[in-house]
């Protein structure tokens, strides 16, 4: 089964404590779409410039991703660059500059109004819904957001929240989107505003999942070294999406392990800078550190 | 088998956004004590001043808590004053007055001296190590400590370090203790200082525990309500301790559930000022809950 993302492709400008990257390949889709290639195919849409390289969208193409979603449009590509703290888990924006994604207007080719597992990454909820109305057959769709929606066009991300299934959303947001400090208590006020499923991103804590009938929370798989968070929540939600696709069970148990496939994915994602951990490791890696987190949490035996 | 304790017994004042408290029972023997006298009996060594009510001496023999080891000196008792911010997770010390516990000088009572399972509360390294010297055949000591003795008092620290097995540290102090902002770089810092297993208090992420043969991750409990977190770090010690001195297996899996015993024990403290959800709670709630913990995190079934 294939999976559907809609979302940014971007040049990152990265400073972390341990060095600094210029216009790598960046943005929510190409987190996403990297991270769900490992389980399933992937079809992209999105916008890029004209000085988007060649090599980038090979990048894709080289894991079976299918590109044909994403237009080429007069300008430049979206371009984000952020600086991290010593600690790794704050950042700041210091430049954002939308470019082509300023008048993005998604459509759909045809062949991918079928698509049953749907990602709407971090864009205007006005764009998300645009996307929802192309949509035919939908499965299970899971969307992200972020603080300045929540914020300045709350209305339409409610109206996208009634319409999808899983939200995946950081604390902050969380709180921001529910007025709750207490996590629990804000996870069950989305709960009312339609989704049916909460993932709860905490980075470094690892994940919690709220849903009428089950809470489960995983931890993060601890690393020696992170190096560049950019992208783990993104890709945690393509390991989620992309296993789920390929399993095909939405069972409790095989949502959980969909999370775990998520964190795992995120976990080579944060070990390099941009995409780079993600384009090196194989589904043999991924396989090994699935049994690393069993390690990691099991008491029982 | 039987748990030793040393470490406060105290008077706290507390405020948190839910309410505040005058001068309740307090101190890090005390919880420890009450938290691990669910599973093991528990022997206190502490100071307490002439203006330490009967009342609060009741509950530790309610719960059979031997409290032979508890000197009343001329003087007040030990007082702290704390208060919480919107985020829980965050506290300031309003006041400290050390009273009594200025000279303290830790004598164990004959019959304590051959306690095999002991817990150094979080005072003076000094103290730990008078502690330390009186005992005869301990099986396993573990050992808590905080930012001011990290810096003040780290030559004497560090040579509790060298003879004790487990360190129960929060992860501000892993980092100040091993300069490492990593925490897992953190931990293997410290357990080449000594101890063979580190406890890392992350409060409402969990805990992660690091031995040279093992990581094991768990989430706290999610709660709708953190009513006062004062205590969890040491009833979370205390279920712990007191598990293990139950079931007598320092076995890996042994271990690994005394942590999530532990766990359980912490966020029953939470739940309501002070000592008072550990005076109501029964065994029968902290073993659901337990089985609470393992539905929170099982992803095989």
């Amino acid at each position: 089964m294939s999976v559907l993302v809609v979302g940014t492709v971007a040049f990152d400008s990265i400073e972390t404590p341990f060095g600094s990257a210029e216009r790598i390949l960046g943005g929510s889709a190409s987190y996403f779409a990297l991270g769900a290639s490992f389980f399933a195919a992937v079809r992209i849409v999105g916008v890029i410039g004209e000085d988007f390289p060649q090599d980038y969208l090979d990048l894709f193409t080289q894991r079976k991703i299918d590109i044909d979603g994403i237009e080429r449009e007069k300008g430049d590509t979206f371009h984000w660059r952020g600086r991290y703290h010593e600690d790794i888990n704050l950042r700041d924006t210091v430049e954002l500059h939308l470019n082509v994604l300023a008048g993005f207007e998604p459509k759909l080719p045809e062949r991918y109004r079928d698509a049953e597992y749907v990602f709407l990454g971090n864009i205007d909820p006005v764009m998300q819904l645009e996307v929802l109305n192309q949509l035919r057959r939908m499965k299970l769709v899971a969307c992200d957001t972020m603080d300045h929606w929540i914020r300045e066009s709350n209305e339409e991300l409610k109206k996208v929240l009634k319409r999808i299934e899983v939200l995946v959303i950081n604390d902050s947001e969380a709180r921001l989107l529910s007025g709750y400090d207490n996590i629990v208590k804000a996870a069950r006020a989305i709960l009312k505003m339609g989704p049916k499923m909460i993932l709860v991103k905490r980075g470094e804590y690892g994940v919690l999942q709220f849903s009428d009938s089950s809470v489960f929370a995983t931890p993060a798989y601890p690393l020696e070294q992170v190096f560049d968070p950019t992208g783990a929540g993104d890709s945690f939600a393509g390991g989620f999406m992309g296993h789920l696709a390929r399993s095909g069970d939405q069972s409790q148990g095989g949502l959980r392990r969909a999370i775990v496939y998520g964190s795992v994915v995120a976990s080579f994602t944060v070990e390099d800078f941009g995409v780079k951990r993600l384009t090196d490791v194989s589904l043999t890696d991924i396989e090994k550190r699935y049994q690393g987190f069993v390690e990691l949490t099991d008491f029982h035996s």
